[in-house]
């Protein structure tokens, strides 16, 4: 099939994956565990937590759970995991101190400089299924400049719902080709194709840690490939 | 009733109403419309605008219209409007360009600075009945620096219904004592007090224009009185 090139100025809006695109969570959760609590292995912890993720929001939009914020889905997640990391000791107010690592997950080293460029041509907003307190004090504390934290919890479902991508370019009162999504994961980029989003895809090669590499070579379908957030600036010509 | 002197470190969040607080509605449409249609009583175009505003709401808060956005309301009045300053003649193309003028409204003069000195401090957010789309070019616009867009279109409710004053609290995670909404209108202030909000009140005595001087006296109830945003950096140590 002939594919039309892709127009830099034919998008006004750029929406973000957050989780593993915009922000390190291994890498900063695995800092965080190691001096808070030594004796765990906390590239696994962090490993593990993360690996909880879909399958705790699989069970809202299932209909098992009402909806229910990441908030609160990462602290489901965490009461696990302590038992089998042997930290079942930690009292409340450790636990609810230690769920909120998600909200001090650190950017990777491109995000602010690359968003700050896009910033200057696109609309920037986050299109993440973290919550909107999350997104916020994760913005505020990396600096991160959007001009608006979207997030699942507007839409009242989570990617890859098309109600999600759909809702980005109606909130903007846009055409979705007027959209761009830009994450680190196929299956994101694969339901914002399919509701008409164009999409960009970023190497995030650590994403799950230097011993567990991922696989960053292109896939057919998304419009533009890029190392990393100021490849994307160069390429869209911020 | 003795009152407990107000803490600024008991607050957290700062939550803005915008039309009129933060921007100035009457004056940015009167001088659009000077420029397009100099033949229209502009001043007096932008009061019955806005004269449309509460009406409208009040249509969809009742259930007779079902969830509408401001832009939509915005447009609906719009076209009443135009057969009276005889205006008819508009194409639609001409009417949704003047209706973006609410996207468009320029900041106080105080606006920019005095936000940017409160953010050092707190979390800044939007919390108005406008839509997030309208928000955000604003904010885009005139350089507001939000931390986060709040907007009735999360909450699906608009001012004073308290499911947004306590909305933005929740968003947060927070006690409601630990937000604080600042507005130029009295009704949306003891909105947010009734939900335990504190509230900071500030003078825009030109709000509706030079020929329509608005009472900006101190009214009990509200922790803070401020002529603008700069004077309520300085009461609350920013």
């Amino acid at each position: 099939m002939h594919k039309t090139p892709f127009k830099p100025d034919s998008v006004q809006v750029l929406a973000f994956d957050i989780f593993g695109t915009v922000v390190d969570w291994h890498g900063s959760i695995k800092r965080e565990v190691q001096a808070l609590y030594p004796q765990v292995d906390a590239g696994a912890f962090a490993l593990a937590w993360r690996a909880g993720y879909k399958p705790a929001m699989q069970r809202v939009m299932s209909g098992e759970l009402g909806w229910t914020l990441i908030d609160d889905l990462h602290r489901l997640i965490l009461n696990d995991l302590l038992a089998q990391f042997g930290l079942s000791h930690l009292s409340e107010a450790e636990r609810g101190q230690l769920n909120r690592v998600w909200h001090r997950l650190d950017a990777w080293p491109d995000s602010v400089a690359g968003l700050t460029r896009l910033k200057s041509k696109y609309t920037i907003c986050s299109l993440s299924n973290g919550n909107i307190g999350l997104l916020t004090d994760m913005a505020k504390r990396a600096g991160l400049p959007w001009d608006c934290v979207l997030s699942a919890e507007v839409f009242r479902a989570y990617k890859p719902d098309p109600a999600v991508y759909r809702g980005v370019a109606k909130v903007f009162d846009l055409d979705p080709s007027q959209v761009m999504l830009v994450a680190a994961h196929h299956d994101d980029l694969e339901g914002a194709r399919a509701c008409g989003l164009h999409t960009a895809y970023i190497e995030r090669p650590l994403e799950m840690g230097a011993s567990k590499l991922k696989d960053v070579s292109p896939q057919p379908g998304n419009d533009l490939h890029a190392v990393d957030l100021n490849a994307l600036a160069e390429q869209l010509g911020c």
